[in-house]
């Protein structure tokens, strides 16, 4: 019997963000994640890219399933870019992450919902697979690693935690359930690497609150506080300081109700009526009765903080007797747009407390080196492949994987598109599939899902089309023919034809250009007005338009 | 009597680099420093500023003289550019300082040299000025304080440096000296307030020694160290370490080797006949019988550890035995140029140590609070204005002066351009200048100083034209009329006409452009090669040209 299973990253190793995970068995796959990728401040324009789906589009084994592990943009955030290219199968997430997930679908007019699963059900049959939700503790609720038994093996795909034994919400890591599925025994850890090069042990969440504490009773004025939208806990935290030190809450950040909103209605964020207060009514309040949380902890200039900083949130004045408080760390690459912030607030006189001044109102979500030594030992695993982390941390986790008596080639470290086979006991490398930059459109805004907010208007007026194309860099020259994808626009049209008038127009805009491609937001300008156009002349509907463009 | 001295920063305030201070007392003007200010990766496609001295080419004052803090490209990097613009004036700094700034004005032809000053030489007569060099430690040799003397007021100019009471080289700071400089009476202190974010003391470079040490031996392979090329300290303490573990020295890259090279000349860095091997005659050795220090620290794409890890230097190949350690932190806006090199290392299988994996091989040049505090005690001033730090870090030292007992108007927050006029034991903010944004020509090459031997030889044979224009960013259009400075070029020009002529040649390429100024690069190649046509057309020869442009 040759029988084997394949794992293939389609994005979320050496890159960080994107995360999206293939398990094949025969002719039947499926999918971990869906995620994001976020692009720094030297990838000029682009802000979101896509893990390259086209091998799925082409392949002809059947989806029976996905399952995604925990609530941040980077594992879920692909959805609305990805779900209408795919068929549709069975999407499976823990309350909070299933929560947040159906929030950002809303409007997209798409036949998948994200299932439910409570961590104490048993196991989901998705296919041959069959799948268990394992809590863990990260910077989002409802956490969770997954355990995949196939008939060929058993996999834990261990992505982003860390392991808090006091964590906020009281909620700890299952250790029991790990234990059980370890000895079931596991072929392959896929873990999560990202906290390698820290030492020990990452501090619990529970450490922070004396310091809010501290830090709240000394402020005379408005106490602020910007930190992750989805880190509840985080959020819980300093709402429960401010209760006892009797300050009112107030949001500020679309993103951040959004989340907020979706933690209040599946009850994971208490907040009794008078407790929170609308922008729109501080002025009935004095400065030090009052606590905000603003969206905007790295820096975005469109953010609910750079505009609070800037004077362009009118409600909002910031004053000497203020502390701003950055409980957050800088994701890299985001430093100087940080920075920058930072001293604009120094200049109205404001106390700012940030990293490095202080590293009191911050730990990292990820697990330190001595966590992730703790999930190989309780997984005991055969093989080990680190995900979620940039090379530098794969090549330390390999390190420590040394240390703990594995052999160096019990270790992959792969690239996005690398298969690894899983056959006899035996894991070798297999093909080596497409893995390209694919972005999406520059979405302004002023946090990574407003935008789903603010075109939903649009789209439940008019639906979205979606305009595929590949390009190549060298030439703009437009690579094969255009794929259109209509959800949610009601009009009878013929996609092949649409396609090749959409590909008429922007090649008779595209070829005129010369030489290399380096500015890609305004190539996607382009394709997006070309389309609008078109599609308003031959069908008088405005649809929103999300051009995805596969840099060739 | 209505005497006073005016202060007046051209550059280093609120951002870190490009330093350059006036002092004024009735018609003379004292310069301290004339610096380059490096962009980070958010400004793009520009490399390099420098201040803004249009109020020095316009005023009526002289100027009496110029001293130079120490050796570092943000202090002394401008002169290339500044000193053809200014008349002639004396030049004083530290012997190292005055080494280097000597070696890169060499080839520019400029009557101007820097005069070396011993520390324990008396006070210098410069006009009215009188200025007495103090010794300071810091990340770079013969790192001086500036005491100044006028007949209104006395001012201690504290530029950067930390009190390191166990320096490598065994040079202390001058406590003693400060000390009586003080009981003369110290009006004001501009105070280095880089090292504000971090509470206590910076650590000491002595304490290195031992763990450069530890990880040697521990070294299979290559020893590879990247640092400031400019650490003298530093990299004499890893060939002392090299030297006691048999291995020999390798420099690499332009801009260590000129450096060194200055160092060894005037005997701060001592290396015997076979202790330094070149890098083409690496092959007579074993891997581990040699240490590499390597340029490059910060990631630069065309340094030499960039050129090293992507293999494009031939004679060095990382191999898994080597060992690569970055001994420097990231400077804010490059961390992930950095983290991508280190990612490229890492793929190596090389042992790679950097921040945060081990805090072991930096330590900063900059002090930390207590020692910004112990300058104050030492000098007592009167007013203090931090220099040479980004906003939040001057407003964390006002907070520190607060602390101490100063009022909040003591401490002056300023602006690049704002004048405090010091008169009658008083002090109050006065004119405030231009300070523009004025960038200089994108330099490649490996390393900041490097450009300035690659284009010695064209500068030897042909001099240098510094073209000058004020251009509206909104337009692209030149404002006024260019001015056009010639140093070294043998030709009989009339200034005016050429200038008119450029003026022409320029409008005429210029005008047809639409919109507002994005790509400053281009828009300095524009000026040179049409700067470079029109000389050569009339005059038959070809100088270097330095296009300078005021964004206006």
């Amino acid at each position: 019997m040759d029988e084997f299973v394949s794992f293939i990253p389609l994005g979320g190793v050496g890159d960080v963000t994107k995360n999206m995970y293939l398990y094949e068995y025969k002719d039947q796959v499926l999918i971990v994640d869906c995620g994001l990728g976020f692009a720094d401040e030297t990838m000029l324009g682009v802000d979101l890219f896509l893990p390259d789906i086209s091998y799925l589009l082409k392949t002809n084994k059947k989806i029976v399933g996905m399952v995604l592990t925990h609530g941040h943009e980077d594992h879920i955030g692909g959805l609305p870019f990805i779900l209408p290219q795919l068929p549709n199968f069975p999407i499976f997430a823990s309350p909070f992450t299933s929560a947040l997930a159906n929030e950002k679908l809303k409007g997209f007019n798409l036949p998948n919902k994200v299932n439910m699963v409570g961590f104490e059900e048993g196991e989901k049959q998705l296919g041959d697979f069959s799948v268990s939700f394992i809590r863990v503790t990260h910077s989002v609720p409802d956490t969770s690693h997954i355990f995949i038994k196939t008939p060929v093996g058993n996999f834990y795909h261990g992505s982003d935690f860390k392991f808090d034994d006091t964590p906020a919400d009281g909620k700890k890591s299952d250790y029991e359930k790990i234990k059980k599925l370890a000895d079931i025994g596991i072929d392959c850890l896929m873990s999560d690497c990202l906290g390698m090069e820290k030492k020990g042990r990452t501090g619990s969440e529970m450490q922070l609150a004396n310091n809010f504490f501290e830090e709240m009773k000394n402020c005379r004025g408005k106490f602020i506080v910007t930190t992750y939208s989805s880190h509840v806990a985080r959020l819980n935290q300093i709402i429960e300081v401010s209760r006892k030190l009797g300050r009112k809450i107030c949001f500020v950040g679309r993103s951040l109700m959004k989340v907020t909103d979706v933690a209040k209605k599946i009850g994971y964020m208490k907040l009794e009526s008078g407790e929170e207060v609308l922008l729109e009514d501080i002025k009935r309040y004095r400065d030090n009765q009052l606590t905000f949380i603003i969206a905007g902890s790295q820096g975005q200039e469109e953010s609910a903080l750079s505009r609070v900083t800037n004077g362009e949130q009118r409600e909002i004045n910031l004053r000497e007797e203020d502390t701003v408080i950055f409980s957050s760390d800088p994701i890299p690459g985001n430093e100087v747009s940080i920075y920058e912030l930072i001293d604009t607030i120094s200049e109205r006189g404001t106390r700012v407390l940030y990293s490095p001044v202080t590293k009191n109102f911050h730990v990292s979500g990820h697990g330190s080196e001595e966590e992730l030594q703790q999930l190989i030992s309780l997984t005991k695993p055969k093989k080990l492949i680190p995900i979620g982390g940039a090379l530098r941390h794969m090549y330390l986790y390999r390190g420590l994987a040394e240390k703990l008596g594995y052999k160096r080639n019990d270790v992959f470290i792969i690239e996005d598109g690398q298969e690894v086979l899983f056959r006899n006991n035996q894991a070798k490398l297999g093909r080596s599939l497409q893995a390209k930059n694919v972005y999406v459109d520059k979405i302004s805004g002023e946090e990574i899902e407003s935008f789903v907010l603010r075109d939903r208007q649009k789209l439940s007026q008019s639906g979205v089309v979606i305009v595929l194309s590949e390009i190549d860099s060298s030439t703009g020259k437009i690579i094969g023919k255009l794929d259109i994808i209509v959800k949610g626009v009601s009009l009878s049209y013929d996609s092949k034809k649409l396609g090749a008038k959409l590909f008429h127009d922007l090649n008779k805009i595209l070829s005129g250009r010369k030489g290399r491609i380096t500015n890609w937001v305004h190539i996607r300008n382009i394709i997006s007005q070309v389309s609008e156009r078109r599609i308003f002349k031959d069908f008088h509907v405005r649809p929103l338009v999300l051009p995805v463009v596969i840099e060739m």
